[in-house]
């Protein structure tokens, strides 16, 4: 049932079946052997992706498009979509949805209102990707993280994983911690107090039976894990300046980090990041979050070549 | 000679002979069957069109990017060309048309001042587009109405049609009442007393054996009408704030106007709406709106290639 | 050795041999030949080119775009990467650059920054080219000059050539004093006393043994003139109003001052002009700043294809 996925949007890392996600990463990895060995693509010719970006996103939008083009397909970008005459004068996103049908015929929409996408995909018949509903979904984030798990330590089962910095906040940890749990894994969340993550999220982890330790403590936890997944952590989340001060160091990955963590593991992080992993470490084997960002490249691929049906 | 309009440009409906628009609808017509039966077209292969627009509007910018690559062409877009450094050094667009006979085969431009495509079409020697420019014209925008109602009707001619919202300031409803009196109507023109259709072209209708009738009374003349062409109608265009409120329900297409309606009416908007049809009238199989929108697709694509020459 | 500028930068006019101008000039003249025959080119089939454009310029992305659409490449345009995301949230252009090479094959980077074409493709491993970063340089400028200059006079040495307006902030006169420096000329630098070329620039030309002579007379300089290159100057550059007054109709262009010029005198501006050049020259057979524009086109292409080895 290779097309399972056709016709289909994707808004929620929840909508997608464990067969789908294996699916795509298939998908994927095939696009991939075919680019590095010098190949090119053609599955999308004379096909059309409607950009429509309502919060701007240079990463994410150049990795669609740039997914797209090397699938041989072109491109519609509204990179400012928030400006554009139709939603000034109050057009709804539903009606969006209707006239996108007659341009384009797939669409991925970034919008900074959680549900957004959901809006967009009823009024329209095309497949529509959630690129990121404000601090809702984005489920194509979650499955190039995956996708990177998977490469970088040859499997998903079994692995001790840590989630750390801001994970009260960050989409991504959210997506991916629920996505990962379906593999088995043992969780740190490492996290100012402030910043730790939602108890129901948790909570629905332990009750699947997955071990998930919470700790402020970075070293410990990376002396334990196979991936340490970073995320942003911002000055302004914190009430106790001083308590921002005490943490900043600790939430600070270099060299010294590296020598005390678990051998050869892996690095993660969505990008871009501030200050939370030195430059130095860039040189480090295991740091995949460059390695991490290209994958987004076949994993678009593999999600827009699946769902307009030409995989 | 179906080369007619080959190297012209399009700035004015009035520029275009009928049997102009009669080689462009038999060519969109053309066009999109072989793309409806799953075909390609291929006919602006290695053709690049320029689109300038110093006034955002995404629709228009959409359709006609869409209509370029469905043609096996490519795009040169400048969404937000009034921000560009060379309009704020102050560059006239004189040299801008110069200019892009450099870059590209054909250009489209959207400018808030009247005159603008002209200006830009005297510098240069690549065939312009006007995209809409002020008030003034937007001549892609008669040509797919005329089309729409000639597939929606399967006739132009003896049709009874109701143009109905802001007849003074809307730029669509003068173009087409022009360009529709080609074909022997009769009109109703149904607008509040301070909207009504500028006097001079209601006379030049008038004068030219067309029977005329203007109405306050949308229902009225919505139970005689083959076609309703409805246009937004806004609060900010009243003196009378009363007025407003009066008339605002009576100007609102839902199913209980479809009703009144004679049986078969064809309803068509330039979209974006926002309150003047109701979303409960998007399920009667005459809501043509969305079809309209998306028959500025074959319109353009036929536009582009004709004055190419690559039709 | 047709290979020599592939997986290079082009960050600085100066990092460019000699013998590799000529092998850009070359390549140019034979695309151009092509496309003037009818033919088509799909060199970068396949490829793709990040534009990422912190600072606005529309010239020159068009025209970087247009030459690679031409070659049958495809573009990922990022016209006001200053508002992206990653650029708001701190991302470092060396991170900017390890990130593209997941999307793009070449990328063109322009920026406010002097320096920060360098930064980027420090990060990148694709080649990146320099549009333009502040007052520093913008080499493909100095280099469709070059090539301007070869075509209108079929050669580039012995020249007399005028460069005259804003000599002390103008990057594309210093790059260019520098490139023809090469070819044995003799300079006339013509500008108000304010805006005299930098010493440093004038007497390393002087110690090369080229014969250099200032003035603020445009009329004596154009008599003995075969070229004259004509730059932007602007009111605010002068301390002195009157000084502003006195010179502006001294430094305007126009068929008087083409009378008293060298018969046959090539004029050249690197657009968009303002008052500099009356419109009245552009009927001159001498005027080439229009073409001189659109030789940006070959040359972008030449450089595109011999950065990734796709001449």
């Amino acid at each position: 049932m290779t097309t399972v996925l056709k016709g289909k949007d994707i808004l929620h890392v929840k909508d997608i079946k464990l067969e789908q996600i294996n699916m795509i990463m298939e998908t994927a990895a095939r696009f991939e052997q075919v680019l590095d060995s010098g190949g090119r693509l053609n599955n999308m010719a004379g096909k059309l992706l409607a950009m429509l970006f309502y919060e701007p996103s240079t990463h994410t939008r150049m990795s669609f498009e740039s997914a797209m083009l090397r699938l041989g397909g072109q491109v519609l970008s509204v990179p400012d979509a928030r400006a554009s005459s139709s939603a000034v004068k109050g057009e709804t996103l539903y009606d969006t949805g209707k006239m996108i049908d007659g341009y384009a015929d797939i669409a991925v929409i970034r919008h900074m209102q959680e549900g957004s996408a959901r809006e967009l995909a009823d009024g329209s018949s095309i497949p529509v990707i959630n690129g990121g509903d404000g601090s809702g979904q984005h489920p194509t984030q979650a499955l190039l993280d995956i996708y990177t798990i998977q490469k970088e330590r040859t499997r998903l089962n079994n692995l001790t994983v840590t989630l750390a910095g801001d994970l009260k906040n960050g989409r991504t940890v959210h997506s991916l911690s629920w996505l990962l749990g379906k593999y088995g894994p043992r969780f740190y969340f490492v996290s100012p107090e402030e910043l730790r993550m939602p108890p129901e999220i948790t909570k629905a982890l332990v009750d699947d039976g997955i071990e998930v330790i919470e700790t402020p403590d970075l070293s410990t936890a990376a002396a334990k894990s196979d991936v340490l997944y970073m995320t942003r952590i911002q000055r302004e989340r914190f009430t106790d300046c001083e308590a921002y001060e005490r943490l900043k160091d600790t939430y600070l990955i270099n060299n010294d980090l590296i020598r005390k963590a678990k051998s050869g593991i892996t690095l993660m992080h969505p990008l871009p990041r501030l200050n939370e992993i030195a430059r130095e470490v860039d040189d480090y084997e295991g740091a995949a979050y460059f390695r991490q960002a290209a994958n987004g490249g076949p994993i678009r691929m593999a999600v827009l070549a699946l769902l307009t049906g030409n995989e």
